[in-house]
């Protein structure tokens, strides 16, 4: 098991305040579900405007939602002064985006001072069911000396 | 040189018709500007209501595009009474995708019967300079016989 | 959770034949301690011969155990006369392959008739202690009509 | 074009340097073909001691060879005093890895004062012909700091 001991006491907040300022958060209607050092799930409604040409919610903006959790749960262990960057990620998309309402759980696979590894899985939920749609591995870099790019 | 001979001849139209069907497309902005056998070209213009938390585009939005620069070059090679499928991708954020505009251009590397493997880059344009911000390897899948997920 | 039943009631002697015909596990000392049905875990010892530049083993080769542990978990389930093909593997490496012996853990993620995915990690062992080093998802895909292939 | 200038002018040396050190290269019979700053291509001759079950080379073989290639292209343009370590990579199988010989092309595709982002594509060479059978995407990582990861 990682170890997931926030360097910053108050890193809710801070998940928080960065996440209100992704303003695509918004437009996609992604909220914050719960939250933790390390780990954070997300919830995002079906929205006809963001499909694909079946009418399922488009991949891409699957991986929008599972790259803010693998990005915040990061960035909830990083130091108060720190900014967040994606290196990379990799989805891989295991059933139809079907369903009414979508959830992202996001966690920390391996924390480091430079580099964090994390992990974050999407679930559809369609009347009482839900199903595993989605995963993702992203490798996030934390940056302790650019200020312009603050998470 | 992979042979990216078209298996219908009426592939431009095909495609055209499947991209208009993505409801993400119309609402993101993006667009064909070129499309070929095995090869397409897509622009999305800067758009403040999907950007992260620095006010970039957020890597989810440039890996849509990048996502359907790869399915449709995937999909222009496919017989007709095929659909596209996503089996996965990785996207490698290069630099900040800081713009005015941007392009993304999706070639296939390996076509094949079931398996497509395509590669995709997304070049932000600001001012008169342009940057590689972001590349994408992503699997496709030619599904011939299911109905219900046809392109 | 997965439905992990497998199509082959004697997928384990299937599974380990195959293993055996894989002259690589033989000259890397991997062998198989555990199999059931959607899940494998293979062993590989230290070994100075396949060691990257500062004496670990090199990633390559940590990434060649995962890559089988992902395949055999993947063919377990797949039907008697299937064979089985890598699609892709990503490999996140997350701390150096420092250690006496090293263990690899395999599951299906998402069990198809075309198309699996699994993932795996791999665990060093030093002394009395473990540690996570790198961790892989790939897909995997049956193949039912190429008989040169199969598994 | 990315820039490719090295900051250390005796890279070459470096280079081979760090490669004979790395026992793997030897024990598969990997050798450097051509290098010079931001790339390199590697050559190695079939061997039946490394392959699958079907006789081809194991796709962790063949990922072994690409990612030197990748690490190789990264640290020909890194400080000298750096190291170099592999964050992650993406290995796609394209074909078989079927053929007497096999050659790696792996170049820098974003150099970076931390992270560097590289390519590589590996060809068989059977008979008279050439055929591209597998592609990486690998990021690297300059440490300039742990003396004990050097490359």
């Amino acid at each position: 098991m990682p170890d997931l001991q926030p360097k910053d006491p108050d890193f809710e907040a801070r998940v928080r305040a960065s996440f209100t300022r992704q303003a695509a958060m918004e437009s996609l209607g992604i909220t914050i579900l719960r939250l933790q050092a390390g780990e954070i799930e997300l919830a995002m409604p079906y929205n006809a405007a963001f499909t694909q040409q079946h009418g399922f919610m488009h991949a891409g903006i699957i991986t929008t939602a599972l790259d803010s959790a693998c990005g915040y749960a990061a960035f909830s262990l990083m130091p108060a002064d720190a900014g967040v960057l994606t290196i990379e990620f990799k989805t891989n998309l295991l059933a139809p985006a079907k369903g009414e309402l979508f959830t992202f759980r996001g966690h920390v696979l391996k924390p480091g001072r430079t580099i964090t590894v994390c992990e974050a899985q999407a679930f559809a939920h369609d009347g009482g069911s839900s199903k595993l749609v989605a995963s993702m591995t992203a490798t996030l870099m934390a940056l302790l000396d650019h200020e312009s790019v603050r998470g």
